[in-house]
Formats: C-alpha cells, sequence, structure tokens
C-alpha cells in the first residue's frame, strides 16, 4: 500500500499521477476508477487521461482522518493499486465548497456565510495571457466572488478572435477529434481555477453555450459526445471545491437540444460528481413566459438554486416563492453602451438592480460592456473594469455585510422592500422612487437610529437623535435613497 | 302615437320623461321597460325612477331613421305608451361609443380611430364645485381622452373629507336606506359625463372599489343590493356614449367578494346594458402570479379589454399575446412624491413607462400625486395638475398620431420596442438604456429621413443626408431616446 507524501487538507484535491497505455485511444478505450474509504464510507471517483501515458485521479477529501483507496480499471498497469493518505484541517481561507443553506442563502460546507457577488467574463481564459492577467488583478480588486464562464470558446459580436487552445484535439480547419480532448486545453482551465480559488472566487463554469453556430461545432455535437465530454469534465474539475456546474448559458438559444437532453444532461453531472457541487442552467430570451412551459423547470430536484436572465429584479422575491430555492438573477443586463438592450445600462441602471434584487432576499449579478477600441470588453474578454457601478456594488457588499444573521425579508412592508428583523432593524430602499417622507412604526419604548443611505453617491447620513414609536422619516426626495434605522448601542 | 319634438342624434341620448306613481317604494315596486323599434330590431331599454314622482327612459339610438317605442310597465299610469322619433346623423364631433377594432387597437363607432391616453381622479365628482370646475379646466387643456373615476366616495389617505352627495338617501350617521337611490347624486354625476363628453373624454367608471372599509358600507353591501344598485346605475348611464364600465379597482383589495361575484356582477352588467359598453376589471396587488389563479381571468368572454395594475411596462406585449385583446395599463404608479410606493414616481419614469407601454402596442394611464398643504391631489381629487409629465405625454401623443396607420409592433427587433413597416417606417424607443450607436437595416434602394428624438426634452433632430443599406445611426449615449426612420418625401 502506498503512502502519498504530505497529507491533504479537507476541501483540497489529493491527485494521483499514474503510467498508464498510450496506445490506441485512451481516453475512450481505458477505463479507469478509484475508490476512497473513510471508516464505513466509499466515495467512487473517476480518474482521466491526461496524455502522454500519464492518467490522473484527483479526489477532494470532506472528512478529517485517514483515507485508503483502491484503483480500478480494465489496464493491468493501472489496476489493483491500493494507497492512503490522511486528511488534516483545512487552512483559514478554504471553507470548503458552497452549498444551499435554505431558499434565500448559500453557505460554505465549513458553515461560514458566503454571499453570491459575481460577475461574467465569459472567455476569459480563451484570451491572451497578458490579458488574462489583467482580469485576475481587476478581480483581485473587485467585490466580485463568483464568476460566470465558459468552458468553451466564445463566436459572437466584439469576439471574433479565436483562442489558443481547444479543448479537443484538432483545428477548425482540418475537423476536432471529438473522442480525443486536448490536455492543455485542460490543465490551462484549470491553473485559471486555481487562481480564482486564490481569489475566493467561484467559478460558475458554463458546461454549454450558444455562441458558436457551428463555426467550431461544439454547440451541436451529438448526445454522445456531450455526455462524453462531460465525464470527462467532471472527472478533471470536480475536485476544485469552487466549481459550480452552470448546464448552459442561454440554455434555449441552442435549438438543438430538447428539454428531455438538458434533464439528461443534468442526470449526467449528478451521477458523475461525488461532490454534488451546486447545479444550475441560464436561459435566454425565454425569460418571460406566463405558462413557465419553455423555462427549464427550476423546480426539478437536481437543480440547486435558480439561475435566470430577467431585467425587473422587483419579481425577485415572487421567483423565490415560486422555487423555494436561492434565486440568481446572474444577467439583468450590463453597464455600457452596446447597440444591444443586454449591454447599455446606465450605472445608475446596474446599481439600482443589484439593490433591487438583494433588497428582496435575492441575489444579482454583473457585467461591463462598454466600446473598446480592441473589442477587450469585460463581459467577454476581462481586462480592466472602467464602469461606475463597481464601486457601488462594493458599497452594497459592505451594507449587507452588516445585516444582522437573523434579518430576511419583512413582506408585511408589501410596498417598499424591507430587509430586517421586526422591532429590531430595518433595512428599507426605495429604487427609482423618491418619496417626500416614509412612516415607519418603530416600538414605543425603543431607542432608534436612523441612517439616510444615498446608494448612488455612497453617503450613510446618520439623523440626529433616537427615535421610538411611529417615527416620520423627511427623504431628500430624490431616487437610489434606502433608510436604515436599527437599535442604537 | 307621441311624435317627441325635434330630432336626436345618432349614439345621443334620446330622454322621455313620465309621471308616474311617488307612492310606496318606487324604485323597488315600479317596473318601467321600453321597447324601441328600428325596423326588424328591437331594443328593450330599463327606465328608472329619478324622484318626485318623474320616471325616466333613457335611449342612444345607434342607426339613423326613424324609430318607435312602447313602454311596459307594472304601473298603469306609466304603461302602454307609445311613440316615434327620428335619429338624424351625428355632428362631426360625435363618433358614437369607443369599441374594441382588434387586439391592440379601440375605434369610435363611427371609425375614427381612438387611443386611449388616460388619467385619474377617483373622486374628482365628490368634490367642491370649484375643484370640479378647475378639474374640467384642466382636462381641457391635458391630452388626456379617458379618466378613471369612481361612482362611490372614497376614503383613503389624503382622502377623508365627506362628499355632498351619496347613491342612497340617508346619511353615514343615521345610515342609508339601501333600498332608495339619491337621485340628486346621479344627476350630477351625469351632468359631469356629460362634461367630460363635451370635452372629447371617455368616462371609465368604476362601479365597486374597497376604499370606504366600511365607513360607508357600498364595499361591502349584499349580492342583491349590488345587482340593484348595478342596474339602476344602467339605466341611468348606459345611454351616455362615453361611458366605460370598471367593475372594480383593485378588486382583489374587497375581501368580500368571490370571483364568482365578480363574474355574477359582469354578467348583470351585460344582460343590462343594451350598447356594451366597453367592460374590464382593475386589480390590486395581485399583479403578479404565474399562475394567474388570483387575477381575474381577462380571457372571459365578457371582458373587452385589459384593464391592469402593473409597474413593469416591457411586459406589454406578452399580456397582448396572453390575452389577444387591447391591454391598457391604467396604473403603473403615478408622479408625484407620497410616501406610498405607487405614489412617488419621477417625472421621467412616468414618461418612460408611457413610451414602454406604447412602443409595445399597448396603452398607459396618467395619475400624479404630489403632497398639497390641502390634499388636493390630482389622482384622487382633481384641481391642478404640476408635475412635469404631462407635456411629454403630449408631445408623445403628436408622435403616434403621426405614425402610419398600417404600422404596428414589430417583433423581430426582440431587443427594442419598434412601431413600424418593415422597410418602409420605424419608430424605436430604447427606454433607460443608452447605446452608442444603433444599426438598422433599411431597402438598398432606398431614401430614408432619420430623427433622433429625445423624448424627456421633447426635441427631434432630423440627421443630415438620406440614408439606405444598413446604416449605423450615432446616438446620443443618453435615457428616453428614441429614433425614427421614414421614407423622405
Amino acid at each position: 500500500m502506498r503512502k502519498v507524501a504530505g497529507s491533504i487538507e479537507r476541501w483540497d484535491v489529493f491527485e494521483l499521477s499514474l503510467k498508464g497505455p498510450s496506445e490506441g485511444n485512451p481516453f475512450v478505450d481505458v477505463m479507469l476508477e478509484v475508490e476512497f474509504r473513510y471508516q464505513h464510507r466509499t466515495v467512487t471517483v473517476k480518474g482521466f487521461y491526461d496524455g502522454e501515458g500519464i492518467y490522473k485521479i484527483r479526489f477532494m477529501p470532506d472528512v478529517e482522518g485517514e483515507w485508503t483507496y483502491v484503483i480500478r480499471s480494465n489496464s493491468e498497469q493501472l489496476d489493483g493499486e491500493m494507497g492512503r493518505f490522511t486528511c488534516i484541517p483545512a487552512s483559514p481561507e478554504n471553507k470548503g465548497p458552497v452549498r444551499i443553506q435554505d431558499a434565500t442563502t448559500f453557505v460554505y460546507e465549513d458553515g461560514s456565510p458566503y454571499t453570491p457577488i459575481g460577475t461574467t467574463c465569459y472567455v476569459w481564459a480563451h484570451q491572451k495571457e497578458q490579458i488574462q492577467k489583467e482580469t485576475l488583478r481587476t478581480l483581485k480588486n473587485s467585490p466580485f466572488n463568483k464568476i460566470r464562464m465558459c468552458v468553451f470558446p466564445k463566436r459572437y459580436s466584439f469576439n471574433e478572435n479565436e483562442p489558443e487552445y481547444f479543448p479537443f484535439q484538432g483545428n477548425r480547419e482540418k475537423g476536432f477529434d471529438l473522442t480525443r480532448f486536448n490536455p492543455a486545453y485542460f490543465n490551462h482551465l484549470e491553473e485559471r481555477i486555481l487562481e480564482l480559488q486564490l481569489l475566493g472566487i467561484e467559478a460558475d463554469l458554463i458546461l454549454f453555450h450558444p455562441y458558436d453556430k457551428g463555426h467550431w461545432g461544439f454547440d451541436q455535437m451529438d448526445p454522445e459526445t456531450d455526455a462524453f465530454y462531460l465525464k470527462y469534465i467532471i472527472a478533471r474539475l470536480s475536485a476544485y471545491r469552487n466549481v459550480w456546474w452552470s448546464l448552459a448559458n442561454e440554455f434555449d438559444f441552442m435549438k438543438a437540444k430538447t428539454m428531455n437532453h438538458w434533464d439528461q444532461l443534468f442526470r449526467i453531472v449528478v451521477d458523475n460528481d461525488p461532490y454534488h457541487h451546486l447545479r444550475s442552467i441560464h436561459n435566454g430570451t425565454r425569460m418571460y413566459d406566463y405558462t413557465q412551459l419553455t423555462l427549464y423547470d427550476h423546480h426539478k430536484p437536481w437543480v440547486t438554486h435558480v439561475s435566470l436572465q430577467h431585467w425587473d429584479l422587483a419579481q425577485m422575491h415572487h421567483w423565490i416563492k415560486l422555487y423555494n430555492k436561492p434565486v440568481i438573477i446572474d444577467e439583468c443586463g450590463y453597464e455600457g453602451n452596446l447597440p444591444d438592450r443586454w449591454g447599455n445600462l446606465t450605472p445608475e441602471d446596474m446599481v439600482e438592480r443589484f439593490w433591487a434584487g438583494f433588497m428582496r432576499g435575492g441575489y444579482v449579478g454583473h457585467g461591463e460592456t462598454y466600446l473598446n477600441p480592441n473589442d477587450i470588453i469585460w463581459w467577454s474578454k476581462g481586462g480592466k473594469l472602467v464602469g461606475e457601478s463597481l464601486e457601488r456594488i462594493t458599497f452594497l457588499q459592505n451594507i449587507l455585510e452588516d445585516i444582522p444573521a437573523k434579518a430576511g425579508l419583512i413582506e408585511a412592508f408589501y410596498d417598499v422592500p424591507t430587509i430586517g428583523i421586526k422591532g429590531e432593524y430595518y433595512l428599507q430602499y426605495f429604487g427609482t422612487h423618491r418619496p417626500a417622507y416614509r412612516k415607519i412604526s418603530l416600538p414605543e419604548d425603543g431607542n432608534f437610529n436612523i441612517d439616510i443611505i444615498d446608494t448612488w453617491n455612497m453617503t450613510i447620513s446618520n439623523l440626529e437623535g433616537s427615535y421610538s414609536g411611529i417615527t416620520r422619516i423627511d427623504l431628500p426626495g430624490k431616487p437610489y435613497t434606502a433608510i436604515r434605522v436599527q437599535q442604537a448601542i
């Protein structure tokens, strides 16, 4: 029995690298599986071929202590090896994968709170090295702790450069061999995901997308190839704790796939990912449908949270009720000035949508789409952020962090979204509305402190005095105002 | 056979006034019906008691020529009288009642176009005489050709004055006799409706509303009294061509009534109104419901058009598709600064909502709710308009009037609402979005004229030159912009 050098942190990647056969097509021919055992528990994990005769197995242990393993393969060279390793406590910055806590909250597996503040850079990992580095620097100085990104390259307006790597061997001119992966592509992607992990950012990986239309053909592979690809990427990536699976972006634009196909693809993810990373699917223009027949049904049990494209954040609490799962509107439009509707929000509107969604118990995603002389536009390629919403989102994040843990949406305030604890704490947001004043009923024996928050100018003005009973709060009469009422200390 | 002096215009009111019994309770005891005949057609119309021994019959003839009538009554004094009159052509300003033309358009019965631009003054007819006069002056100088107004008085925030008249005899202190109407109340209301008619304004009469909560009790009458009241008001008012029936405002706030009640009340209107004036019903907070089970189902055949409260005008074309009837969002919020969500839109937002709805093939209603030292707030009591949206709505109305009759929503422009005729005319509105430019594909052999419209500043800037083929239109990069592209003359 082999003892692996060193020990592995809980939720880190335990990796075995093995020499094996390289003849034939190892991606197809070689079955490789490992049974990891901790006391009475067995977790079966699939290995993968990494090229040049090297096979790898990656495993994310979730319990501290002694683990053993045994390798099973149809290759004699690989079959039968056994070993053991020790899983040690996680270091402080390693909080484990993100899980669903309840209908409105996410949480790290170690119990630490996680509030997704996401952005979108679809194919940042497909750009030139220097731009990728710049993207990581930008992310480091941002409030974002989640990023939506694609596995496959993207061909779309403002995105016409060919990528350096492809997931399959071959090239566009001669054709791709859809039975052989390109390990260089995946090694590169894995480095990027680890770099995100170091920045505390979850990689919301988009497994399929329509922005190809036959240019490379990855949007139109047959169901067997889709399955083959999914199993491979899951074997490679599922041991990375900061991975989420987004089955597709704008799934409804992929005309070749039916709802049954999507169900089937979800099933493959469920069956092959031993860690149950978060799973969802994102819609395109089927964002509004009273019958819901054309939306992917997020009620399905394998969907862990709702990932929607929609512009109207005022509906957030209805969606949460409808699905009884956390709701992320990861696309509500992007700050910028592109000719297309989704890409020309004012920064005021981007910030308003964030507040409107978060203040109703949901989550909202960011993107930036300013015309750029070299077409380096954040939403697709990363690079720099030049917009005005960014710092306001950080301001919002700070306000959110100060909300007491027990607070939630108070539905009794039906006309203004209000997060709070009745009689103790209220954060109330007026959005584009601009009342001259607002009355609030506080406990008669209270001693409350009132802040007027200007969410655009990022100011918090404390009203003189302390308050109790029915209190009339005079407001500045302009949009983007919030009030915060809390017991004085 | 009696020949009535003079002759009656088509769609005007032919009125008979008769002496009859005044003992007992004539409102309940006396049945009075008149059969009006034109050639082979018979229209049966109910008369009503107008107090002091006077009975009246009102009739709106819809065909020019000789009409005869015969009176039927259980009172010997009234029964059996016959007569005739001549219906002459309508004068130019009399276009008849408004009808539904198709899923998106209204039309006067004479075929003239009618585009509802409505406002709301719930109880303007219940205010002091001087305020009512001021309201009429304000309306005269406004773009409005429809007004939402209540039959019953209203008790609500900023509305605590008692009205002069009540529809029933009695008063709040001693109680109302719900078996006896107050003719003075109805005479007054009728004068107001005629004054609106002279201004070319449709009276969208709200038959029931919840803003009473037992103060007078008109929101909680039993079904028999509801029916008794409906039949009376229909007998009095249905001959006025500018009347629409709105079964209720915020029907869902009237907890004592079920959906079956509302169906029943619609049925009474259908059965008693011989002219089939437009009919709808307006919701309160049940404005968003994926299942639609709590919305009144506007698909029902007796609902002529959809009257909704909703804030999100971007959904307009979906509602039109859903119901296949004209859709009026007669409450999307009001320009003002009240503490309540529905009453504190900026004027920019009010104007944006108008454009957003009209540009998607629907109709939007106005209201104004600025705090006023005497609580004379337009939305409820009328008076003066002080807001900034009014003149912009007139500007929009002028733009709408210039749209060619054949134009309609062009769905191919899925991301920006566009009214037009393919290859001939385009009016495209960007709303709160602010693209740096927009491309439009014009016929290669065209000779097009392009206007940039600033819907807020009310300017129309014509671009130099004429255009054809794929045309890039540089835009000012700010919200509330529209473009108009039309063939040069």
